[in-house]
């Protein structure tokens, strides 16, 4: 079993984890190390293992609670292990898989278990599995049915990486199919069909004149977005073809439900067919709930959007403030060359101990 | 072996060819029961063999010729073999694979190749393979290459489906292939790429605005169409995509060449990216040609134009004028209970002897 030393700098325990390979669904290795290395390095905490996740909290009394969480798995292995470390000061980097998505941030929770032994805030700590693949595999999904209370608190910050800025609420996300129908014929004979392709001509006319909703949310600026994913149709060369169908996928700001969203999609596409595939709420920032406002303070005053969707918004649905916060650049993130900047790491990790311990 | 009787009633004659199973590639026993009835019923003829194809000719000295061509094979199999004969008189009807497509036509041809000792106009008879598969198997074509002088003649009437009336000439048909072409991003920053799918709104309203020409050519009609066939694009729920394409067949008149029409199609689409994928020239109907007008007065005067695309072409791409007539309603090809009227095989029989011995 390897052996991952937490009081290290989170900067080389950072690339002990990336040379741990943690691809979703293989994981045990893992978790096994992180679950030995918090019993050995944090006998303070309360240690509990669910399937390839581990949990850890203090029960201190605190009049509030903090979750941080990280997922420990990664995408697929593209011939980026083991980590390389290029330059030093602030050229310092790490590469390879994980490196961005999420091993700096699980290793700067990791340091923080381990060192912080009196916590202004009871802190619990989440590092769970299956992030990167279909959501009803998601750890922190099962870890909701099966432990709830392990993710109650006052403030959840999930370390994705948001470029060591504090990412507050995130946009939610709909998917909808737009299906077009016509009748068949032979395109020699083709009025006596009815083409199901060229009835996307008026959906794809909306959405090229759509114009996306900018919405302030405390002093946060949300951009929404409208956009085609997929298109397809089509019987033969021959063949007029009666049907169509057109995936858009909607990002919207977090003062809109779901319902809402849905309701906006369909008066947008009037007219037609409009089924629901897939649907997440956002999450509003709750900038201004007490431990929220006080750990945008310890970061030195500023916050962002956030405008992708990520587990936050699990932590949202519960009633909860959360934010992302973790070192690395999220466009890197699922990228054969995704590196994290050594300060970045250890940026996050004093603004942390400085939120948790001041 | 099975043998056929070429002197029989070619409704009768039309049923035994449909009991003989030939679909495209598994047409040598139907090939070996015409080659060797037609040797049996028709030593006044020259018969030769190529791959699954049957040729036979008169050398009388004629001023002119008449090649009458039919194909062997038929569509797949799909439960409906062997024929069932129902009803009587003018309800006669014979149903089951290759009815229509096309032994009603063929048996017409066996039924003269028999029964006319001296025709008006030297006659080829042309047994062919493979015409229901794609363009390089088709038995005509290897035919073309391999005893071109056999295809030869003033005029070529192909059995084809065509409700007993004459069809003259063909329309041409082209497919084309739009692509466009944008930048990836994640659809919760979409504003950093460039939808390739919006992109097809501009074309695809193009299409659903375009006024298809319809033209007269002889007296014949010829409407032309301009129909997507298929479309497809996409990357990932959450990716605007990056290429998109739209595929567009384009059925036209034959006073337009290939390069005319896509000329047209270049201007209709100006500004976009277009790829021809495919291409078959039309065929002049031809109509003013001696022969030709014989066979129409011969059919009482009246023929119309061929919209669809049949091996017509091939025979107009020679040179000679070419024209569809055969029993069955050609909307019927393909399906599953394709049919035919006896009475259109016994019309297309009577007109083809009067027009080759009167």
């Amino acid at each position: 079993m390897p052996s991952l030393d937490l009081q290290a700098d989170p900067v080389d325990l950072t690339a002990q984890l990336v040379d741990i390979p943690s691809v979703s669904g293989e994981e045990a290795g893992l978790a096994d190390a992180v679950e030995s290395a918090l019993r050995a390095w944090a006998p303070h905490l309360e240690v509990v293992r669910n399937g390839e996740a581990v949990l850890a909290r203090t029960s201190l009394g605190r009049p509030s609670r903090v979750v941080l969480a990280g997922h420990l798995d990664t995408v697929p292995l593209n011939d980026n292990l083991p980590v390389k470390r290029t330059g030093s000061g602030a050229d310092e980097t790490l590469h390879g898989l994980g490196t961005v998505d999420m091993k700096g941030g699980d290793a700067v929770f990791l340091h923080l278990a381990a060192t912080l032994r009196e916590p202004r805030h009871d802190v619990t700590f989440v590092f769970y599995d299956c992030e990167e693949v279909e959501a009803v595999r998601n750890g922190l999904g099962r870890i909701e049915r099966e432990l709830p209370e392990w993710l109650r608190g006052d403030l959840a910050i999930v370390g994705e990486p948001s470029n060591a800025v504090i990412e507050a609420g995130c946009q939610g996300t709909m998917r909808v199919e737009l299906a077009t129908a016509g009748a068949r014929a032979h395109t020699a004979r083709a009025w006596m069909g009815d083409n199901a392709i060229h009835a996307l001509a008026e959906p794809l006319r909306r959405l090229t004149g759509y114009e996306p909703r900018v919405v302030d949310i405390d002093g946060l600026v949300y951009r929404e977005g409208l956009q085609a994913v997929r298109v397809g149709g089509g019987v033969a060369g021959n063949v007029v073809p009666d049907a169509a169908v057109l995936a858009v996928n909607h990002r919207f700001a977090p003062d809109r439900s779901p319902e809402q969203a849905e309701r906006h999609l369909r008066e947008v596409f009037e007219g037609f067919e409009l089924t629901v595939v897939d649907s997440s709420p956002g999450a509003l920032p709750g900038l201004t709930a007490p431990a929220t406002a006080e750990l945008v303070a310890a970061a030195g005053g500023t916050a962002k959007a956030k405008l992708g969707w990520t587990d936050v918004a699990r932590f949202a649905a519960a009633g909860m403030p959360a934010v992302n916060f973790g070192p690395g650049d999220p466009t890197l993130a699922h990228t054969q060359g995704e590196w994290v900047a050594a300060e970045e790491i250890r940026r996050v990790a004093e603004v942390l101990g400085s939120f948790l311990t001041a």
